[in-house]
């Protein structure tokens, strides 16, 4: 059998933003008793909570989200364990661990401080040999239990992106995949013509069941 | 190999939405060459576009999208061909056809004339027995390329929802799944405190790849 694991933060009214971003809304406005029916309206910006940037983010690219195959968003998963480096950095393992086309995870526990100040401000950030190893990896997709994989001005994300290697920001719950032998991501954001979208993560652990 | 297939409509600017429901807002606020970075806004109720209704939306059940199990949202798909039926009922062939867990598509083709007046007002829909049905069958989902299964007072989604049975409405593609063998549905909701949420839905087709 097998089980799915969630690798999302929840969208509240008022969550954690990146600093400047819009707050985001979230409010009731039918109710079963008085309108028949319940309801709930939301305002975000697209880089709120666990989301994916896409190439537009950063460069000229004219593809939305909703322009994407959905075979970026669901792939073999990798697990990194970098916990502990406030620079992350490439090591030789790495070459035997990822495979392309993966959608690699690195997990720096930094999520535990979500919500607190110091989620955006003191994060870790990924230097630039790491980033070029995924790109000669040309591995689908990166997530991170950051806010951003570095700093202004934004030289990993440029990196990454302008190489079509699409960046999945706020992951929460990683250290549920530290044991897992082989596990699947889907990280299918909504069908928008954004440059960015909100998304579910799901990791698939385990023997796939027979369909 | 595996293939996916998506069944979403796309988010845009002032999409169509069920009437009187609040127009979906979508714009862009900022620009690359101006701001360092694109970015875009987005404001919708949370049952425009294609979207799960859970049982919040006409009970008093007080579990919200973000509470309910990942399971619920992933299954093997079965897809009903109702074409052509505007009362869309039980037949004694979907005793064999449809499974305990499954996640039952019904394909009637009315995301044809989705984007017309016709599509809100128009729909066909689907009778008790039917219902019913799908309740002694325990399915996880019922999805529908229609904006509800039923009309006002909609006793078919109290029906359905009562009996924690989801309900994934405003599908579009399903003509593509019609001489499919088996195939696997993903309908991962945000994770968001609300009684239901945009989504995006792949089915995933054909012999999985090995991991």
């Amino acid at each position: 059998m097998t089980r799915l694991i969630d690798l999302s933060h929840t969208i509240l009214h008022d969550m954690p933003v990146y600093p400047y971003d819009d707050p985001v809304k979230l409010y009731q406005d039918k109710y079963l008793e008085a309108d028949g029916y319940n309801n709930f309206h939301l305002e975000m910006g697209m880089h709120s909570g666990t989301h994916i940037d896409t190439p537009m983010h950063l460069t000229d690219s004219e593809m939305y989200v909703s322009d994407i195959s959905l075979d970026f968003f669901m792939g073999k998963g990798c697990l990194l364990d970098v916990r502990g480096e406030s620079v992350i950095g490439f090591k030789e393992e790495y070459s035997n661990i990822v495979s392309e086309r993966d959608i690699v995870l690195l997990y720096t526990n930094h999520s535990a401080v979500y919500g607190t100040e110091k989620y955006y401000i003191e994060h870790p950030v990924i230097d630039e040999k790491l980033a070029d190893f995924f790109i000669q990896k040309q591995i689908k997709m990166l997530g991170l239990d950051l806010p951003s994989p570095d700093r202004h001005p934004f030289k990993i994300h440029q990196k990454l992106l302008s190489r079509n290697i699409l960046i999945l920001e706020n992951l929460t719950n990683l250290s549920a995949l530290l044991h897992a032998e082989d596990f699947e991501i889907m990280a299918f954001p909504l069908k928008i013509k954004a440059d960015a979208s909100a998304v579910r993560v799901a990791a698939r652990v385990g023997q796939r069941q027979v369909i």
